[in-house]
């Protein structure tokens, strides 16, 4: 019986989208107000998915309350009220748009998913845009 | 051409999960205030996919009036306003996680979906987790 | 500067409606399903709502911070993973109803809000019912 | 790195489920009170999914700004606020449920997305309704 | 003890806006898109509050199963899948704007709610508009 | 007929909470990481309500579309995608808690809306969190 698990979870941080091998303006024309120096934020809402064999001794593939506090100290504590581009060093190179934040978010949490299950990462930057990201 | 069509569904339902080959210790360690004997409970939200061929006199996959009446007959008559535990053929033996409610859901719908069409069933516990399960 | 701020909270929780003053057939007859002595269960989506003037020295009318470990304390803790009718004081004798459950919260969190402040309390039953009091 | 961006978008349109080649009776047995001749409405909302590689200079799979305006000028612009059976050419003669119209959206759309993005079309007819297609 | 109850109900319909005094001309510089003689239409989310005592023996304000049937029953099988303007008696002289919808709803609801009891009615014409009338 | 009107509107942000007279360590115990000197930010959710006579001629109490237009010229176009403590001229002094961005959206629309309309402003600083102001 194979079952993915969904969990919701929160952080808002500041951010600004930037090439730091571009000059000003062809960061401008390519990022438009996304790339303000004095940066701008979101309510990101992040969805965590593992998909694998249910316990029979359980009925879970993981335990809920286990992955909401991995989420919690690997994901949340970290980037929460945070200043994405100069306060992480997950972001100190790699420019934060949210194909970005997804990826760096899988790879924080792939290496404590029990290694037999599929982790799929989806997260929301505003209302209306979201990414997924499940390691390809 | 092929179209997944998906169709919410609610009720509501008492349950506590528990493992009745463990003593109440052991369900305790493990499933927390959720062993609670006297119940806690739920407003389930269920969504019902079902990808096929659109059938072009028509251009269904499959009448959603005839789909909402069938998780009406199979899945709300059965499982709203209910225990789970005490009341219900299903959950006699079988721990009502989301998990095994979902596989209990598919199977009970299963039999009566168009042999051709592939069936999924989303189920959210809580607003911030849901589970889904295709039949693997 | 008087501001209303809101604060979302949730517990779930197993009830039963029933007034022990009538029989069991009364009890039918007015709750219908509702009245399942084996229970049934929701996910209540609690809102508060507090308003006062604003405090010019932090820009508050309350930290929201503090609102929500109060709802903790106050609500969540006492209420979430409980059987209503069973497990608590406060609907020993009390029908649980979703109107009963706002008064007995509003009750709760009145001496813990400035005096000066009005409370509100929403509840939502289901995503499709709720309830609202304000002390009257 | 290949991550999957959505974008959601909102028209709203008039319309009716009708096989020209059934007389009414059959349309009525078959589509009941959606085939009302004179019409009814909805508030179709979007979502539209695009994977691909994520660009190394930008850290997008495609712009979002660009995507929000491909499917204002190609969707919203054409279906926003019209009978969908009279006034529009893809609905001429194609009966216009779910499937029909996320079916004719992906192949306004697929033309204009990279040749080697994949995409996905989803579409709510209501909040409880709706359809997915991807190509097949 | 004084409580607000709500409940949410749905409806989806064609209409047009359109002032019969005006001509077609100054229609359009009015209403723009939305008066297009063919119609275009929304899913509308209506919500029904009605504030009063609260029953002792019940708990209710009033029941959510009757008050769900009234809404059904007075509403919803009068406006659902119609086309507001040519088959509603409600809308044969008045403009169907989201104003005009409440006040009508809500002088169909009058006359069956207790007459001790407020009422209030919400309309939702899109995600992002609506509207509340309460009699005045 | 007195009708309120609601436009829901958006735009991201970053800020800090900052009170100017204290120092880092008081600014730091009241308000926790939101002083972060960083900055982080948010999806603030804005819902602009309208309450007054629907005018007999176009059914409307005010125009949608003059609104919403209005709402993306004085609020979102000054805010979206801004550092509010940096680059505005409102939040220069005041400390940008969700109670004042309110209190200033008000005032600026204030102006803008027919004399004899009231107005209200609500603000969703997270999914969780909202306050509302109606200019007392």
């Amino acid at each position: 019986m194979i079952v993915t698990v969904s969990r919701h979870a929160h952080f808002n941080a500041a951010h600004r989208l930037y090439n730091s091998q571009w000059d000003l303006e062809k960061n401008e024309a390519v990022f438009g107000k996304c790339t303000n120096p004095r940066y701008h934020g979101h309510n990101y809402e992040l969805i965590v998915h593992v998909t694998g064999e249910v316990d029979p001794s359980t009925g879970y593939v993981v335990d809920m309350k286990w992955l909401s506090d991995l989420i919690k100290i690997e994901i949340e504590d970290r980037f929460d009220h945070k200043n994405l581009n100069e306060e992480t060093e997950e972001f100190k190179e790699l420019n934060p748009t949210a194909e970005h934040i997804a990826y760096v978010i899988w790879n924080l949490l792939r290496p404590c998913i029990p290694i037999q299950h599929q982790l799929k990462v989806s997260l929301y930057e505003t209302p209306r845009n979201y990414v997924a990201y499940e390691g390809q």
